[in-house]
């Protein structure tokens, strides 16, 4: 069904407000949500927010904390989640690296002790509303396993890069893991097989067939050994300059909890050479946008142009939520 | 054949004298591409200097010059490599960036007017020599498509991830495209396929005949579609943080030259709990050594290892040189 979006962010924070969440909170919560949905990302959308709300109700998300300045070390601010909404205080720690950008061309935020950041997408599209082009990734539990191995023990610690032009910003929004278990379930739902290949079966091949995939939880890193590679090290990274855990210590939690995530703000307002910059951005999207497709009939996009479309239409007819996961949702005001 | 790495580092460098370039200059450029062939990363050792040599003496390098600051803008250092030797360049802004990263925790130095900066490994590796984690990207010319065009306008933007761990740092040295020009050529001379999809064919569709890419010059980004957005982000991030010039102004010269480079260091240093971030890190990579192997027999390594073990086998029975690559080295000696 198609719900409009101030309906979708009232339902959403009556049912954090009932949960203890202050109203600001709750209404940011609910907004970044929303905006998933809005945006066509409605595995991290609505049909996330029941497991957000369940998260809440075990106890593992405080409702009542959020992320605060730790220390200075340098130019870093080492923040501490507190266990707090994990979409609260990225938004939290990304609002802080624009404010230090602004301040000193870049910003470096590291936030230990925090949950999900649900929908990573969010931080990159606000960093670019302020003319902030942003490199921000997290870690996560052990969820998939290092080339040439068949043990679980690395995360898909996924990334954001975000470069801002207009409304229309370039906002990439990657998991190291060619595709994320929400994916591969979908796929496996839908009876179809992974576009490309996807995992490694219970006999060591790779394969495209999601139920095999689901059932090994083998998932194969974005570019096999390449992706393998980025994720430990953007894992230790993370750990490091926030002072938090790593995805292996992650993975002695009972859930994924208290990861660990960076937030880089670059301040286009900072550099005195800035419409020259927004030209060269400007032409290279546009050369891309203007190329020729690989099959007749296609066309050629950059990442971010699609949840643009997904928003214009949103708008105009209401945001798509599955009935299914609409009336888990209504379920949750009692 | 196996020649000593100290008559590799004198012969490279004694050919770079005779083209101008002064005694401390000539003897780092000759031990960077010693150090790239030690490391067993022939394709950027003596396999291409000829091609470097090449370049300087077309004028596209200028040995008489080198990377120079521009401008501080906040936190970040502008350099100008005013078109001089791409690795020395580059080494001089990573040493750059450690001795900002000793001071502020992180240093960020962006380089424009740059060459290529041949092993992007050789940076990652010097920065963890410091006890610094690392993040550096470069540019390109346009060599593959963006995902769902059959045009060649981005670039394969080659990221480094470094993080220090003794003798055994992890270095992660990849291209945003699965496969590079050298390797396709190295299939095709073999006579093998590329182990994994490697490009596009002229028919449209994903293959992994080298013949068939090098054809149509449409590599396969790192991850279908998600390598092509990092390396449209990268390449506008690089190019806005230098002020240099983006893939798309690069493709409209003579040759790959003038390219925007990012040069970010983090010294362990400067943390106080230096000494537990370096415990996590040896307990992740440890883990990973001890993790089962997806096939019997197997082991399981992260990236940097590999290069370790190759540099130890140069040491003990001198570095491997292709004996075309060697009379072809001795020839520009004259």
């Amino acid at each position: 069904m198609r719900i409009p979006y101030s309906e979708l962010v009232s339902i959403f924070s009556g049912i954090l407000r009932k949960r203890g969440m202050d109203e600001s909170d709750s209404f940011l919560s609910a907004r970044l949500f929303a905006d998933a949905s809005r945006d066509g990302v409605h595995s991290h959308g609505a049909d996330r927010f029941p497991k957000y709300v369940e998260t809440i109700d075990q106890g593992f998300i405080d409702v009542t904390k959020k992320a605060v300045k730790e220390q200075g070390i340098g130019l870093v601010e080492r923040w501490d989640g507190q266990k707090g909404p994990g979409n609260i205080n990225a938004w939290i720690c990304t609002e802080r690296a624009v404010e230090l950008a602004k301040e000193h061309a870049i910003g470096i935020v590291a936030l230990r002790n925090t949950n999900h950041w649900i929908r990573a997408g969010n931080y990159g599209i606000e960093a670019t509303r302020h003319n902030c082009m942003a490199i921000l990734w997290t870690n996560a539990m052990p969820n998939m396993p290092p080339w040439g191995s068949r043990d679980v023990i690395i995360g898909n610690n996924p990334v954001v890069l975000a470069v801002p032009h207009g409304a229309s910003p370039l906002i990439v929004d990657a998991a190291c893991s060619m595709f994320s278990y929400g994916k591969l379930e979908k796929y496996r739902a839908e009876g179809k097989l992974c576009p490309v290949d996807g995992g490694i079966d219970e006999n060591g091949n790779v394969t495209r067939d999601p139920a095999a995939i689901l059932l090994t939880r083998q998932l194969l890193p974005t570019g096999y050994w390449k992706g393998s590679g980025v994720a430990i090290a953007l894992d230790l990274i993370a750990a490091a300059l926030s002072g938090g855990l790593t995805t292996r210590e992650v993975g002695a939690l009972p859930i994924e909890t208290e990861v660990s995530q960076v937030f880089i703000a670059i301040s286009m307002e900072a550099f005195p050479d800035k419409s020259a910059i927004e030209e060269k951005i400007s032409l290279t999207l546009e050369e891309i946008n203007g190329a020729s497709p690989l099959h007749d009939g296609g066309s050629v996009h950059y990442p971010g142009e699609g949840m643009k479309r997904n928003r214009e239409e949103s708008d105009r007819t209401g945001v798509f939520v599955r009935d299914d996961v609409w009336q888990k949702i209504l379920a949750l005001q009692r």
